[in-house]
């Protein structure tokens, strides 16, 4: 039953994508009242899914959303999709997996209590959108819009609500339309993009902002490790515009992006501006054989022949 | 057609609201990276539905959300839909009317520009579940959770992210279940709850926390120039803590709400714990004089016959 | 002399304490003006006195008093109050002993110079009313109050200005009487309650805030010690609500309470709900080993006998 | 009875001043945890009392305190009080006469509510230790330390907890001992000193700082009104050092020293440095006609002969 | 003498432009420790001189710096200088003529003081780099370096010291080389450019940033009698993103650019993006009958020929 | 030639420091838009010259200029410049030597692009002015006036624009004249006064600010090197009043003082209030014999033989 077309996973069954639609009256909808959580595959093959799923199981708790699925049953279904999605794909693709919980349908109903909305979906990374930034770096921008600090919303929790990452990112894209943001706490100091955490390397120091301001990327962790591996010293600590500005290398991470280089922050270029420096380049070459995949060459197969 | 069941307004066209479903990929779900206003009937007839649409087109210019749509179109299918709807509701009921426009639909194409959902739907006010605050007040909860300044997103554009403002009312219920929460400021002032404005009365002066932290309720605005009308004293200004422990009277004002006492803050009496007070009497009558509904009748004919 | 009761010490004389009163031009009562410290014993012996003592001087440094009293004498007359008082007291009590130095006493006399009001005495801890939180855990709240911040009174000194931990706690108990309080601060990480410090347990991790923005407990210490005895990693950072929200474990240390369990924070379980957690239960242990006196047991046998 | 020596109020009855004592288990001891007022006398009258006693049951709202006396009640006995000790006093003397209310004495007993502890007592104002100020201006200083923002604690409940005023003014006094202090705020506007308000004048305009700041100050509030009558424009407004180092004139205000001119503000001369400036000259007038005293020469009076 | 050359006043006397300089341990180039003001002149014909330099002795009142010249003599020399150099430049040309006052030279001899070095200069308007904005509007972008407050250094205050106002200009042009800047204020307010004050318009309403945040640009007074003038309701308010986003016309003033137009901040078109508006429109035109001097037209004049 | 008189390194040449001055149109005058570093030498020779100049280029790379200039050639021209001026000084002399680079001078020209003024020049250390506070210890004040923050502009760059820091010199000073000061930050903590950090010593622990908020002296990295030598336990942390207050000693240090006692912060006495205490005394020790020179044996030379 439905070969050839993607399905997901909703509230207890598999069913096909285009069948699926969330109410107009879902807390998800109405409120960006969910939290989600989001894996990527190397080859089909999920990468560190139990680390994200602990992940999202924290986020729920912060929310006080019960999803009524146990951990081990988010994980079989989540395995189940990409099971039958990801054959699905052209070559030298791979997947995002996503588990999306809202609080449920609302009601007026007097005594009325939401039962959670559970949605695991799948869909392709855009390797062809981003595959120049392996060859140019990233030009990041920091926007007026600063970062919601955590007593107002913790950023540790990975929401639906994204509207402050995105009026940053607005705000950059507007002045140039390639470039990344990062935002600025209210102290100045360095915080995350719409889905990316930033380090930066200076005098051979990998070092990236604080845990407590930042999703704590999945893949952020394995760059620490990876950097500790390798024996270079790394730090979570407060980054600001001056350890930007006198950087030698930055890069920005995340499940798609894994590593990725970065060339100019706020038009200043890092380094010399060419990228990646070498203390990135090792990074990068680390985390694919950790992954089991070139994945830099897996972005770089998608760049268009002559752009 | 479509008679006997509700519709809504959906990207152009009149549907049955159950044919209705958002796509999985709607940024307004996945984000909450959409907008909406909200406004009420009195027997049917819709309340300053314009200015409702003034501010709905402020938000989207917040957001950079271009709609499609003219104020005027947005509008005219509200009307329908009211026209359509209402007359299957029961007696002594009123709706919502509310518009939600989000960025439109997310894809990984390279190039793609998502055009926006467009959302006209109305559902029945929970007179039910509110109409003991119309005798016995509010009690008011502050919690410990601030409101997010207008530095990091303005609480003037009316969006689809309120996970602040649910975090706080959450923490004020998990302790009381029938406390409505009123979240502070960063300055420790009075903002405003899940679509609420608080007001405080003190020797007479009727105040109300300052535009550039709320969102600027249109009632907000009706009980301004109902106190001007009947001669009070009225202005938005800063009050805090100390103002709402030795106020002589408060009241909550929104759209579906109208102006409804608060008997209480933090578990102390405001004045002397008897609602509603002489001037926010005064303001009631006056609100039901220009609704041209005697809402709070409206509110106790609701009220479960032995509760 | 002055046998079968309680004796203090009030500048130089030990004195019954019934015929002692604070003068009402004392700085200690019309300012706050003063610090105190706080032992407790156990089966009549002090605890760590001396580190008491030595925290007691640094706040009358901070305060710039001078209590014409070495650090030697505040320690042999404390012990010549317990020596004497303790005995009055019945079985399976125990006494706070505390020292407290005010500025003196105030006047409008041109060139007057206070000399310090010191004050020794020892009072009952309350351990019936306390008992059931051994069983049941302590339900914490995080009052919409902050802590006021190092830069405008530092917490680190134990003054006789306590409002604002008082008026988190009466905010906190309005709403659940037996609820206690933390104060959050003004980034929105956990401090402090009214002479408590708090604890959370996060996979085998053991964290209280940092000790510039608490009271630094002598007991806070101990515990610090302890993990660090039992191999736990344990450590001072900042700890917000999503901190306590997906903590494993909680629990509040004070000179009296030494070591207590929290079941929920803000209404939300810690844990499952459940009592003390076993990281609590081994410090527990740990902490009565060291005091020599099975501390859990001597409140248990204060609970009501059918409440 | 009583004759020839000063009496108070103590818990409902009049007492010998010297016979009363506070409990060292008194809240208002332990923490602070009480309120009061004061008023001042002009020969032995009280001036606006009402307006004091009104400003001291806010207060007491402020801090849930129930004094369990009436306004009115609170009211007599103080003109009580006055009235029997004011005779005692030598010529050309005053007397403050204050309120003191705290939550009452603590005790370990379960359930144990602690009733209000109510004092009024009467002493002289230091005319003789302030003369000079009338003569040769107030030398003011800005400490570092700021004052506590009203999210913590608010500074228009006049309580017992004084001890961030008093770390200002021991910073300021231990450079210059004869300096008043000011607080900035946390924005670095200037606020209040240990009692007093300041004022600024420049191009004409009368300005204090905002009421939510500070204790507003009875005598604060007569001088704005003053300047009204005599058609000097006066406001409330934020006031920095840039506002008092280019200001006019500057002038302090309390309730025992009335007005009293600023010669300097952190060693930088108010205008030419000679007091008072024309239009604080015409406030003192003002002043003076409406306590029907004229107090500047009551404070010269006090001069030392040849000081 | 000195004909056919531009001259300035220095210390004391008039001399040729190229044979002066400043000291390299002048404290004006050491720390910008000095501070300056700008009039224009219209035809030659200085523009409220007299305001500008009350002004100018604010803020040395603020640094504590004597000029030791007095303000009349401050003005006679700047109109010396004018009258000798403004016939020394091109038609359709006009000048800015700045005095520039810094605490001296400093020097490592004990008990040294410096002595104030005084400057009066004068340079020509740049009209051809600028004629293109009264066409197009200005593009604005609001960098992420914020305004530094009044705490710390008063924006009132017209120094040497603007690196803050450079950084944030700097990070705009990066990005695109034609922005100008306005900084926001750390509570997300707009503040100011680099010499420049910005007004938004808003259904008929004209507001500017407070006055304690931002240089109060004599234009930007004359901005508000004009408005006031002409029945426009007029204020000053804190303005933050949300009312850039939403406002109907926005334009900056300054003593050279006198009113020009805005046509985008952030890349959000300002109205439908046409310049000026029709309310800015009124406001030029009253200037320039004001100044006496159609401005707009001088600096078109200057708009290069087919660029 | 230039024999007997000093000479600067100016824009590529070696001139007699007396032709040399700065354009009145050079940005480092008009803005302070420009960087500097300053060395010390011992004996004549320089110490971490080359520390000095990396410090220099990060200050250059944040402010965005160019200097045009190698590294190696702007120490290779300041050791000229020594090597020329050091044998001009009276016996038990040194120098400090000091890069200086602004953007350079301005012109209204379309198009065009300042080129950077670049300046070296030494002058002599003030030895006779600052002999007595190594015998008495210095008076630190910390003025109201707070450090700027690093998100204005980072204090790690060392630029022109010192204002911040002189206001709060100039404070401090106008109350005690021989007072040094050093500036709280936002938060109460200790920063650095003009050009010194400050390190407090409490039960044998050696502690500094933190390197995000200060200047980082190469001199507080040289004491923490050598405390670190020593086994002495040395970190960098939040340091605040309490700290400063309860300190057993303290003191400040730079290039040219290298270590010198503190004796009293605010007016309180630290330690006992004498100078240097043991663990200053043993790292100034350590000091002097880095450096090759008993520095302090230098300063107390120049002490006025009976003063």
């Amino acid at each position: 039953m439905m070969e050839g077309e993607p399905i997901v996973f909703f509230n207890g069954a598999l069913l096909p994508e285009k069948e699926v639609g969330i109410s107009i009256r879902d807390r998800g909808f109405l409120y960006g009242d969910a939290v989600f959580d989001a894996t990527r595959t190397f080859g089909g093959q999920t990468f560190k899914l139990k680390a994200h799923i602990d992940r999202l199981y924290n986020s729920l708790r912060y929310l006080r959303i019960d999803p009524g699925v146990t951990k081990q049953e988010m994980e079989r279904w989540s395995l189940e999709v990409v099971r039958h999605n990801y054959p699905l794909l052209p070559a030298q693709q791979d997947l995002w997996v996503m588990q999306r919980i809202s609080r449920g349908v609302e009601s007026a109903e007097p005594g009325f209590t939401p039962s959670p909305t559970v949605l695991i979906e799948t869909h392709a990374i855009p390797f062809a959108r981003r595959a120049a930034l392996y060859r140019d770096g990233i030009r990041l921008v920091t926007p007026s819009t600063p970062r919601i600090p955590p007593r107002f919303l913790s950023p540790r929790a990975k929401t639906h609500n994204y509207l402050n990452l995105i009026m940053g990112e607005l705000e950059a894209q507007a002045v140039d339309p390639d470039a990344w943001s990062v935002l600025l706490d209210e102290n100045g100091n360095l915080t995350e993009g719409r889905g990316s955490n930033i380090f930066l390397v200076k005098d051979g120091q990998v070092s990236t902002p604080s845990g407590q301001f930042v999703l704590e990327g999945i893949t952020r962790g394995t760059v620490l490790e990876l950097a500790a591996g390798l024996g270079m010293p790394a730090s979570e600590r407060d980054l600001d515009l001056y350890d930007a500005y006198t950087a030698d290398e930055a890069f920005l991470t995340s499940t798609s992006l894994c590593i990725c280089p970065v060339s100019a922050v706020n038009g200043a270029a890092i380094g010399d501006g060419s990228v990646p420096g070498p203390i990135t380049q090792q990074l990068m070459a680390a985390f694919s054989d950790l992954a089991g995949s070139d994945y830099v060459a897996q972005y770089l197969y998608h760049l268009p022949q002559d752009g």
